[in-house]
Order: structure tokens, then sequence, then C-alpha cells
């Protein structure tokens, strides 16, 4: 038997889980994984620090504090005065409960598909039962107004229409405000899932006509998964009284009388949430503006790079959160993911479902770094040319050099 | 313009919101607020380390293995052959998921309430129009095996039986084994909230024959909110089959595809996962009993310190997990539980709802150390004296520090 008090100070021969996973090893020992996928992205490092510092109680003073200080920094991203819910759960969670306090059984529900997570809202949809409209949109592409016009007129009696900000599995922006303009004169609730997007552009929820933003921390935030967020605009808390889909944990009117007394309904996860006041306290000190415009011309220097080794950008309207590159025919994107991840210790994504081994996906949202950036385009140009690919070796690196200063 | 890259290494002259808040400035920078809460409990250090390693990509190889020792490391700790599925979410949460996929609408429900956590139960019931009925248990108190047989034997048509293993709120421990004894002969659906139970006590649900065990990562397993455990056996998974009560998030069946691929279906909450892998690791290292004796050994101590200060404990079959103790009628507790807060930076829990100002709770539970627990109890002392109540100061203290050798 361990005395009691030294239990916890044993100190560890055999990190079992630890030991077994090879990979794992190698990763925490002998070598830094670079991360540039769109999710999760790299912590920022002094949320890390908070997220270290001792829990808080979360039914604490400290914490309510706290929580007052996170829910109007996240109302100011947010670009709104409605109030800003955090759910413990992932983006889907969040896009879920979005639905569930939308919508009654035989509501019809219109679905912009333009990827995967378009595909996501389908299957949130079908799977209670409400009757789906989808319009699906080639990939890499997004819909036009004169689309969206004609959708809403095909189905006058829909109750919502789901769109993405940013659809990450192809990387490009959807026309969010000019959509909100449309569906702002009518009936019809615009939910949109900013979940890549909330923390990398300028996102105007009051101004656009937002019914529903959601999003999560992963992406933008430089936070750990964990967190997510829902807000709802009076157009849409007026249909949430009338919703009649069941809910408990995702019912959202107990989250709004929750943190009108800085709570969250359920116990808080506590320390992303410490994490989070710090992203968002450095966010509103250094600006919005300057954030979104910093990340902007990331991005754009790495398409000028993308572009500088003769490859296309993927995305018809591309995002600034990540650069999607359609990669040449003769070439498997899939061994372009694993060969920067084996021999160069790189992680970036490849494509999902049908896009498998067609695309390239690398982040410049959050907390990735320029100078690993550099490091990232000097192996891709390396395996390119292993992949048989004829380019110019060292030229994106010297767009990217000449940009950044570097 | 801030240039792109010394963008995130701008020193931070002003942390706006931890400014702002007094306490947390006061927790952060000069002095320790203790935690004795029953959840969060303080985190275990090597996890804290393993959840500040660089994030690992949730679709990586480094990851799947990862999750594959969790895996098996979490059936140990739940004493079974099944799946335990891991979701991002609090223990309510799960707690849901478990109704949601054993249940169709018209479906009765049995709920033991013993406190708040039972109460949750029937909510969660309710709040899906299933028919619930309830056997109300003095606070405090736990079923006998009787009232349980005669409960099933009203309600013979009955889906599940929701109980808890322990009840939080009040601080006992349920038969769960002997309650298993009576539902596995019959076709009742035990499901049990081990939320505060898991990694305090032995859970065998195999042998126990317990169908659905739910937990929380933020109680015994040392670790923040925001992980939640769901467990079905074969019994449940055929009911699961058949349930037809809607779901996306929360469905199941998707978790238990996924786990068996190392994964789960929605982004996880990769650096609580990370945490976990040490947490199990170091538990399954010193052996589960060792473990579980010692927190008993701990709780049995601070049993005997309340006792020798005349003080009643409030539960009758009193778990491992935390300690309640009555607050004598003369007293008004939230002031013990507001007085150890402001004057001595100390955090324990009081009573809830109905029990608010007549009990308050200790957590034993989890990385809690006896060094802290000595100078909660002189604390403890003082603070009682000042409230009027006639104890012999030092006594409790004595009581700890003997059986502690401290």
């Amino acid at each position: 038997m361990i005395k009691n008090q030294a239990l916890f100070h044993k100190p560890l021969k055999i990190l079992t889980y630890f030991k077994r996973s090879h990979s794992v090893r190698k990763h925490s020992m002998h070598k830094h994984m670079r991360l540039f996928t769109p999710g999760p992205t790299p912590i920022f490092p002094l949320a890390q620090k908070a997220m270290s510092s001792p829990i808080l109680y979360h039914r604490s003073k400290a914490f309510v504090e706290l929580l007052s200080g996170v829910r109007e920094g996240l109302k100011k991203l947010v670009g709104t005065r409605n109030e800003v819910l955090i759910l413990s759960s992932s983006g889907t969670g969040a896009m879920e409960a979005a639905i569930l306090n939308l919508c009654s059984p035989g509501d019809e529900v219109l679905v912009i598909r333009a990827g995967k997570f378009g595909g996501r809202w389908a299957q949130i949809v079908k799977a209670h039962a409400l009757t789906v409209r989808i319009l699906d949109i080639p990939l890499g592409e997004v819909p036009t107004i004169a689309q969206v016009k004609t959708l809403m007129m095909q189905y006058p009696n829909a109750k919502a229409l789901l769109i993405q900000a940013c659809e990450t599995s192809t990387g490009v922006n959807f026309p969010v405000s000019e959509i909100a303009a449309l569906t702002k004169k009518s009936d019809l609730l615009l939910v949109v899932d900013a979940v890549s997007y909330l923390g990398v552009s300028p996102f105007y929820m009051d101004n656009w006509g937002v019914d529903v933003m959601v999003s999560a921390s992963q992406k933008g935030l430089m936070l750990p998964p964990g967190l997510s967020f829902v807000c709802f605009n009076e157009k849409a808390w007026a249909a949430q009284k009338k919703s009649k889909l069941t809910k408990y944990y995702f019912d959202l009117a107990k989250e709004r009388k929750a943190i009108e007394n800085n709570q969250t309904a359920y116990t808080s996860s506590v320390t992303l949430i410490q994490g989070l006041a710090v992203v968002l306290s450095y966010v509103h000190e250094i600006g919005m503006q300057t954030l979104f415009s910093t990340i902007h011309q990331k991005a754009q220097a790495l398409r000028n790079a993308v572009q500088t080794l003769g490859l296309d950008l993927f995305a018809k309207v591309p995002s600034d959160g990540l650069v999607s590159i359609a990669v040449p025919h003769k070439i498997d994107g899939t061994k372009i993911v694993t060969k920067l991840r084996d021999e160069y210790s790189m992680t970036i994504a490849g494509g999902q479902d049908e896009l498998k081994g067609k695309i390239i996906r690398i982040a410049c949202m959050g907390y990735v770094q320029s100078e690993d950036l550099i490091l990232l385009f000097e192996a891709l140009e390396k395996v390119l040319v292993e992949l048989g690919l004829k380019i110019t070796v060292g030229q994106s690196v010297s767009v990217l050099k000449k940009e950044w200063s570097l």
C-alpha cells in the first residue's frame, strides 16, 4: 500500500499509453510535429498558460467575472448585441443545437451544400425527420445570389436556410452579407456555420442581418476543440419559443438564462474558457481589424506562392482561413500529405470524401507562424519534385520571404 | 499595421478581461485558491503537462494510437468489455445521450430521485415527453432493495431505471450492484450516472450487470470538465437499435463505429484526451485498487474528523468521493462557504436547492491533497467558532494528522 499523501508523488517509470504509441513518443520527445491543419490550429501560448493555471470552480465569483468579460468579448467578435451562448461540444453540437431550437416536426429546411459541412447540415436536418431541400453547388464554388433567390422562391414556406460562412472542406467563403440581405426581408431564418470563419475575417451579425451564427474554439480562436458558440437574434429567439423538437442539453433558452447570470447551464469547460478569456482579451487589444488584415495578407501571400509554383487554387472565392490547392491530376494528393508528415513532421490536411487525393489544405488562420509556413513550402517544393512535378524549386519560398521580409 | 510575423509577439500590456476581474487577478497573481469542490477537482499535474503539449491533429496516426490506449484504459476502469464512448460534453450531455439512444416516444421510464442529479434524470426524461415515474428518497438517504423491487413491480412495462452511483448533491452511494442483480433478470435497462463515482470506487459494469454507465472527466479522473463517457452493454445496444428518439450529435451508434477505429465521430477534445491518456496510464500503473483504497482511507479519516467536532455526516451511506456535513441548525451553511472563500482562499461546496445553507461538501476524490485538507480543517474549525459553535479547536486537525502521519 502506497502511503496516502505519497500516492501522487510516486515517480512514473512507465507511462504505458505514451510508451505504446510510437508516434506520440516521437512527437513528444524527439520531434515537434508542425500543425497546418484547418482545425485544430496551434494553440495561442498565453491561452495555453491560462488553461494551465489552477482551475476555477465554475460557480465561483472569479469564474462569473471571467465569463462576464468573455461574454462581452464574444459579442464584439460576432458583431452583435445578442448573447453568444457557450456550449461544451464540438461545432457539430452547436449546429444541431441551432436546428433543435428553431424547428418543429414537419418543417421544411433549405441547405446549400458546397462541401462536407453543407452535407452535415443536411444530415442533421434529416436525422430529425424534417424535410430538407438541398441546392448542390460544385465543389470549390459558392452559390450566386440568383441561385439563392430562386431557391427561396421555389420553397416559400421553408423555415430556415442553412449555409457556411467558410466551407472548410473546399476553402471557399460564401457571400453571407448578400444572402442575409435577401433573407432579412423574409420570414426565412438564415443560419450561418462560422466555425472556420469567426476570428478569421470580419463578421457583422447584426448589421448583415444574420439570424443565427454557430462557431467553435479550435479554428480562428486558437484554442483546443471543446467549446462551441451559438448566437440567436430576436427573430431566431421568436422561432425558438415555438420550436417543438425536444431537447435538454442543447436547450438554448436555458443557456440564455444562464449566460445572463454569467454562467453556463451545465458544468462549464472551465479551462477552455480561461483560455478563451485570454484570446479575446488579446484580439480586442490589438484590434479585430488588425487581426483580420494580418490574416488576409498572410493568406494572400500563400495564394501567390501557390500560383508561382504553377498550381491552381481550388477555391473560386477563397477564404482567408485556409488555402486549398488543386493537386495536379497525375499526382496522388494523399502522398503529399503522408510524405510531409513522415519525412518532414508537418501535418497539412488532404481532401475529404470525394476530394480525397485531389486537394491539399493549409491553414493560415489562428496561430500559424509565417516562419513555419516558409519551412512548409520548402518541404512542399521538395515533395512535389519527388512526386514528379516540374517546378522551379525555391520560387514559392522566395515569394513568401519577400512578402514577409524574412 | 503590425507586421505580419510580429503580430503575436507584441507584448501584452493589458489583459483586459483578466484586469477587469478582481477575483481572478487575486487568484492568479497574489493568492492560490485551494479547491475542495466535488467537481471540478484539482487537475493531475502530469495530465496538465500533457494537455499543454503541442496539440495533436485529431485525424493523425499519433492521435489514433493515443486513443487506442485510452480506450483500453477506460474499459479497465469501467470494468467492461464493451466500448466506452468519449463525447465532448458535460456529464449532462452523456446522461441525455443515454436516454436518446434507449428510448422511443411513449416509453415509460423509472427514476429514483435522491437529490439534484436524480432530479436531472427526471428533467431529461420529461424534456423528451416520455412518461416518468419517480421514486423520491429523503435527502441524505438511498433506496432500499425492497423499494426498488416494489417500484419495478408497480411499473412492469418500464423501459429503463435511472439511478446515480453517487448522488453528488447529498454525498450518498446507491447500492448499484444489488439493484443490478434485480434488473439483469428483467427486461428493464439499468442506467447508472457514475459521474462522481468513476475513478473513486470500484465499478464492475459487466460483473454487476449494469446496462449503461455514464461519467465525466472533472471528478475522479482529475481532469478539467469537457469530456463525458457512455458505455452500453449488449442489452443496451439492442435497445439502441430500436430507439426512435431523434438525435445526431449524440447518436451513439456513430460513436461506436468511430471508436472501433480509434476515433470520435466529431472533432475530439484533443487536449483533454491527451490528459486522459496520462491519468489512465497513471491509474493503471499504480493499480486501481491502490487508488480506490487510498481514497477510501482519506474519506474515512475526514469522516472521523467531522464526527470528532461533534458534527453529523449528512449522507447515510457515504460516498468516498466527497464528505457531506450537516450544518447545525443555528448556523447558516452558506456563511461557512463564504468565509472560507473570502478569508482563507479555500473553495468548498455548499448545499444546492433545498439543501442550500443546510450542508457543506468537501471533495476527497481526485487530486485533493491531504496537506491541503489539514489546512482546510484548521480554517473550518476557526470559522465554526466564529459562527458561534462550541467545538474543541484542534481536535479534527489532530485526527487527520495522526491518520496521515503528518
